[in-house]
């Protein structure tokens, strides 16, 4: 047991990405009203997301997902287990999420890795390091979430790796985000004993291609070409309250 | 990082293919009537995708898809995401929607790789160029789709390749597709940071067999031999109006 | 490219492989006259698949499908897609196929491999080449499905082999199927470009044991052992018109 | 091909495991006739198979299963696949099935394998190997099932290696067996041909902890360690009819 | 064969994992009458599993999980698969239980591996030892549960070093959980001839950032960075009577 091989992380929000696809033929077999309320009560629900995150106890955003896996996005963050698992009751409580599917979901919370620590100074101090570990989502543009793992295969092995050189690895590795900076925002979330990968990234950006260009690039980084594991894409649109609400319009 | 280990690539249209299965039960206890207003509405539909498709917005083509996994096939090409995931959520609200079931679906954007830009073009510009990444559909035939990964597996690793090695097997690889021009029709779209695997091969044909006989000569040689990672495979016949009116008819 | 590296194919008809459960609950609940009113429909359908068959422009088998996967199994020979997708819309329209969930499929076309054409020589013209790919499928006994690829993984690559390894493994491969020669009936068919797996393997055989026995013996088999890759099997009881009556008495 | 190469095999009766869900909600709506009627139903079927058994022409136990994958479990062994199919379409008409939910299933037959045969000897005429090739299933107790294969993967091939070197392992494999002797009870049963994997494990025995102790015992055994590929697992507790009774009473 | 290979396990307790979705439409849709005789059932049932666990005869805990998988998630720990089997049933045999659907479950049982028993005595008489082997599962805090395998992959198999390397690697891998000891509690289950996997974990701690921590450093230890192969992830909050209440009050 080395302790000194393991590098510092710091934890922000914990992150539940809450997937949904929409039972058309049940909300279009619903009554005028009973849509109407529906929808009304989901916008009262938004409109307290939106109250949490303006006095900064979290974040909330939706979007439009492409193709048959999800009609709906949802990343909620909150500050613990507790409210995370509430947002995802009250909305079960919803009459509106009775003409939803729950198609999957992913459980995280945001993480900074590789942070070098300096003695006597309180990292979560630095308004750098707040504004990624307690992020505010944007509201437009689209999204990309995607779980990963460090490999474990015969010779590529990440965790066989010494300190020294995974930390140079990942150096080289965090240009490529520098490089798309102001072009895509990353959050990487670390789900270590909360969900099915170890990691989950989920990618911001104004136009969906820095999305392809950003994954197919770092797939030739050795962090990736030999020791990245690649579970399922989702992308989507944001959706503000009239996308929204256009979307549900029958 | 080595940027220039990485090839240039022009992207084009997005694209979803969207696989259903019809509801046969559901589709037959429908009075005569709900199934010729389903079915009239389905067609003006198609009318709105044509007239798209005319004014060069767009193109999509429908198919009967061959075993279990899906009764329809719709391929939609649109030039982003929010008018990809509109051509989506419209069907969804149709009558007809409500006697199919979504199997499976990909999203992706047409891509040419490999491409070798010379300074001062627009690449573009190039006609040919143009016409591979803003393609109209074809109407007739068979479809062949599929979606696979390059693969990084051991010493079987694509992305660990220097770009000579890459660039090199590709131009052979190519060779395959110059084969059989005129028999096949090939649609190449990138779907990292989209769906699940890293590109989406759509093959067109009037004779059904060339697909086989492409994929199984690719096969052999060393870029998909060594470095392919095939997932699923679906194939279809091209359904023009009568075709599909016929196809619904009980 | 090597083109002659790859061995010469021949192919026949095309061929789905259509699995479904009886839903029985539903079955039951229906009414004596409902039931035998989709009873009857069925063997009138069965009757035109008969006299195609006798027309030599296809052929069809039934099976009683052993275990939870399926209780009926269909194979259906084709000369192309159209008809072969046609055959299955015309099932689903049917009143007994409302009292069937389909479990799975295959979509392949009947092949003969690594045949040596001699030049001026039409290779269908034989009979026996003639009998293999346009076979007329057995009515008595048992069948075995199983799809199945050839392995690319580390130095277990098939597609890597050169031509002249493969033929040799194939020839000795190909005397077991010599050694049950009378004992089982085998149809080898091809899905590359239209299912998941690379190829179909239908046997036949009035003792289920001869499944076993030739299966095992093969994966001793260089072909198998190092280079088979094997997806699920299925296995049923041949079913003629009365044999499917008792089945679906209540 | 070497025939030689392969051990010999006997093969006794054949075998359906089959196990199902109990639908709670829909059993408990039912009124109290339609249960009692469903009940005697079932325990009158249940007489046949007793029957059946005493007669030798088969055998039949039932299980309660642990955990969600099912709460009830079939063996059933006949001399063919025509009364194997027919017990489970038997079952499925019965009321008390449309109160279950198919969960999965394994078809394979009991087989003897590494057998030496003696020249102008019956090996069936043995009592020994009758009671194991015809065995009448244990009705206390407790029961374990998993399928296996032999691996075929780089190194660790079993079907490459030499005939000696495999009599060799399963030798030395076989003594776990005997160890356990009188504390379980083995039943193999090969699936090739027949189900996904190449052979079936039951194992029989009054305290679930030898299933636990022999599994992991023999997994560091070379012909597991090395060559195992093991898929799922399920436990269960016999029922006889009166614990059966228990278990539906609502 | 060598027995001395393996080292000594003490087990006690039998475990079932039990993981269900509710179906809030369902729920939402019954009466208040019906909510209410529900929820008053179900408390009434878990009273009975406090007196059980008062009484030393097992011990139960539930918990709301986070994420799609599962809303409630029940931890049983019973004496044996009878008990563990009738405690599923009478469960499923609550109104309550109509509301729900079974996502997953797993079962196990307690043990204690690597143990140095002296001659002569007995190990379940030490009160550490009982402790261990049957505890009472914590009511407050947070849960995590996941399945793993020790890995049997070309040069990483676990179950092909010999015994005094697995136990020195093992005496290092513990010491992380001693370094967690008082932040983390650990309950080691093993499922060999049970369930899918060798062994379940289970770990409970106030602050569920320490179940991301420990999982995370560990898998920089040999012993899981070569040997671990790690299945699901699922996480929650545990649920008091109140707590329950609050979740499913509408």
């Amino acid at each position: 047991m080395s302790h000194n091989n393991v590098l510092h992380t710091l934890e922000g929000w914990y992150a539940l990405h809450d997937f949904r696809q929409i039972d058309w033929a049940l909300w279009k077999e619903a009554s005028e009203e009973e849509r109407q309320a529906a929808i009304d009560e989901l916008l009262g629900l938004m409109k307290t997301w939106t109250t949490h995150e303006e006095e900064k106890k979290g974040s909330t955003s939706l979007f439009a997902m492409l193709g048959h896996k999800a009609d709906l996005g949802f990343i909620f963050l909150r500050p613990n287990l507790q409210e995370l698992n509430q947002v995802k009751t009250e909305f079960n409580k919803t009459r509106f999420a009775d003409y939803t599917i729950p198609s999957t979901s992913y459980v995280s919370v945001i993480e900074l890795s590789n942070y070098v620590n300096n003695p006597g100074e309180d990292p979560k101090a630095d308004p750098r390091v707040q504004a990624r570990l307690y992020p505010t989502l944007p509201k437009t543009g689209h999204v990309c979430f995607y779980p990963m793992n460090k490999k474990r295969e015969g010779e590529d092995n990440w965790y066989m790796l010494p300190m020294e050189k995974r930390r140079e690895l990942m150096k080289s590795h965090g240009m490529y985000g520098r490089k798309y900076a102001g072009k895509v925002q990353q959050m990487i979330s670390g789900s270590m004993g909360m969900d099915d990968w170890e990691w989950g990234v989920t990618l911001f950006s104004q136009d969906p291609l820095n999305f392809k260009h950003i994954v197919y690039e770092m797939r030739f980084d050795e962090v990736s070409a030999r020791y990245g594991e690649f579970g399922w894409f989702i992308v989507g649109n944001a959706l503000d309250e009239q996308a929204l609400i256009d979307l549900l319009k029958i």
